[in-house]
């Protein structure tokens, strides 16, 4: 019988054929932490007496990034100890978030790559198998080589034909979640298909791969095509290419269609993602933050979308405009195209790649009775460091034109 | 008898003769506070029941900014709505350090300006009488339009000759203040002089008066000159120009000359800033982290100097480089100089315009043990917010330099 794309690679990784939900334990190309997660996975690795990292193993420091408080420095600096002293790749301050540079240096499809963040699902853009898992399971990743899952069941999500103007990526994902809910793809995979997809771009799949989580999904998976080659090889990864597709008798739990052109822009509002509302019913909504970038909207092509609504425009007086890059090469791409002058022009406040305010931990926690419109993927209570204010999530787009304004705003009216 | 600086300018605010040693009441051209001492300030203005404020004030939201905490994020809520309910104009996060900003856009020869933070004497090189005071004497200043004071005695700072290769103003002053002690000038106005001031320019001039209170001084004064009409002139304010010198008759406690020539690279060390050595007792101290930035090096200035020995080279993988711009302008600036692109490429974090981790708030706190080599003006036990770590001072040419090695090095080893 035929495999669903999840099927596919976790059949190569047992090295044996396995089918939604079997438990099995899986090779893996790649396993990493981050600086909230990563002190304890070194705690366990150190517990278990294991002499150095089996595959390859990343750390990335970019939560608290440069860090706000001596204690999580203190954490940082165990996390740097652990890479001196062990096989592990170290990504200090500075160089990004760890999903967007997983997505630019490491992802391959058919790979298997567990992290110790949520958010880790972003390389399934890349036709990977790419899930969160918790600091004590990378601890074991890191030691052995491999991880135990269970095989899931997969969501096949059919994208037919294309975006209006001044809808994107983040708005499909905020519809889709909005539709099935937070908790209504727990533990499945979401395979994307349909000949909408043709139409989303590398940066806009990693947006969406990014939420899947969102939805409760394991893992939230691209098939491959010219896109994801034509991705690798603007990152000097050809080589990195297969095909990776679902067998056309593939059995899955579920088939969802989508119709991209009936999305509206999309706004979350307090204090879940699944809390959606089409942009006319979020119009006028007074805030106080705008905050632009994130593993979800922080790519060149986010960036982009902003500077053309930015533009020889400024800020409202009323809001702070923060605005972070994903990785370092987004920065200094951004830098090459003039778009970080534009920002600061309109009165950004411009922070170093990483995860900025988005987990509430410095550069940004709002005050009590604040309202921030964030690109970031959650809005849960209290995510922005203090439970006594509110976060709508929106894309990049809504973000920039609502910057202007003051309050949510449509960036139709504001698009040329 | 002939007059110092300081007298002449307190003569004009106080609207009679005033000298040394007299306790005097003198109209202020601007006061101004920032975020830490900001909320103290805004509480006792509302308790004495002012209106509004009486001259030219503004707050500054500069040193934990953006917020990374929001009991942070509360404060400086509360800073804002003052500016809204009063004429207080307001400079948030992304527009830079208080000090900065003044000298760019304010601070005039023969003005009094007085601000809640200790370096506020750094518009001295302006020929301007600038001071730092208390958050609860600003609230007075706001509300009054006046401050007392008692008119200091003047120290004369006779600098001759000129600076060889790779040493700076920051090293001047850190000379100055290891020779005199930090304790050496308290209370004291510091009048800089002689031929060899025309060698220094306003960005030079601004670092050395910065400092001026690391000895205890109340303010650190130079001279106007064709140097400051120029500064002013390129920042669109020539017509704030006027001609403020000692007359040559004016009474000094003491006169001090320093051969400009004669000094070598300095660096502080830990915990006093008068703990300085030349720095060939200096190099080969390993250090963590390098700070590039602060109102004493954060200016364009210090930044070409900066990016001249990191073009084409890499920061040390041992170090953290983090680089902070002193405001909006200098970051500019620097954008349309390419040397953000230098920076990011020799793998320096760039933090937006503000204070930075100086003062140990967010953005940069070490861990245990760790040694931080700043181009700050402070490096007192605890400053960048972990007791357990140490600050060196040093120039910006230092800085960079030691970023390349990741130990204490001489630049003129790394200058062409």
């Amino acid at each position: 019988m035929g495999k669903t794309i999840a099927e596919k690679i976790l059949s190569e990784h047992a090295k044996k054929e396995v089918k939604a939900g079997e438990i099995i334990i899986s090779d893996i190309d790649l396993a990493f932490v981050q600086d909230g997660t990563g002190p304890l996975t070194v705690d366990q690795f150190n517990y278990l007496n294991f002499d150095d990292v089996k595959s390859k193993s990343l750390v990335f420091i970019d939560h608290a990034s440069p860090s706000p408080r001596k204690e999580l420095s203190n954490t940082q600096k165990k996390l740097r100890q652990f890479c001196k002293k062990s096989s592990a790749g170290l990504y200090d301050i500075g160089e990004g978030i760890s999903h967007q540079i997983v997505a630019e240096k490491y992802a391959k499809p058919g790979d298997v790559i567990v992290g110790a963040d949520s958010h880790s699902c972003t390389a399934g853009a890349l036709g990977a198998f790419a899930t969160g898992m918790g600091s004590t399971d990378i601890a074991l990743a890191y030691g052995l080589g491999k991880v135990w899952l269970k095989v899931p069941e997969t969501f096949k999500i059919i994208l037919k034909g294309k975006l209006s103007k001044g809808v994107y990526a983040k708005d499909i994902i905020l519809y889709f979640i909005g539709k099935i809910g937070a908790d209504g793809a727990t533990y499945k995979a979401l395979e994307f298909d349909g000949d909408g997809i043709k139409n989303l771009s590398m940066e806009s799949r990693l947006t969406i791969s990014n939420m899947a989580v969102e939805a409760g999904a394991k893992v939230g998976i691209f098939p491959t095509d010219e896109i994801t080659k034509e991705y690798l090889k603007s990152q000097g990864r050809e080589k990195d290419y297969k095909e990776i597709t679902a067998d056309p008798d593939a059995k899955y739990e579920k088939t969802i269609e989508i119709n991209l052109s009936e999305i509206e822009p999309q706004v979350s509002f307090p204090h879940t993602v699944d809390n959606t509302r089409n942009i006319k019913d979020a119009v006028g909504v007074k805030i106080d933050q705008v905050y632009i970038g994130t593993c979800t909207n922080g790519r060149i092509e986010d960036l982009r979308i902003v500077a053309n609504i930015l533009k020889n425009r400024k800020k409202s007086d009323d809001i702070r405009l923060i605005i972070a890059p994903a990785s370092k090469d987004v920065y200094l791409q951004a830098l090459k195209e003039g778009l970080i002058n534009t920002f600061i022009k309109a009165g950004a406040t411009i922070l170093p790649p990483g995860c900025g305010p988005c987990v509430g931990v410095h550069a940004g926690v709002p005050a009590d009775g604040e309202k921030v419109l964030s690109t970031q993927n959650r809005n849960f209570h209290g995510r922005a460091g203090n439970p006594n204010s509110e976060i709508y999530l929106s894309s990049p787009a809504v973000a920039a034109a609502s910057a202007i304004t003051g309050y949510i705003t449509d960036p139709r009216e504001v698009l040329e």
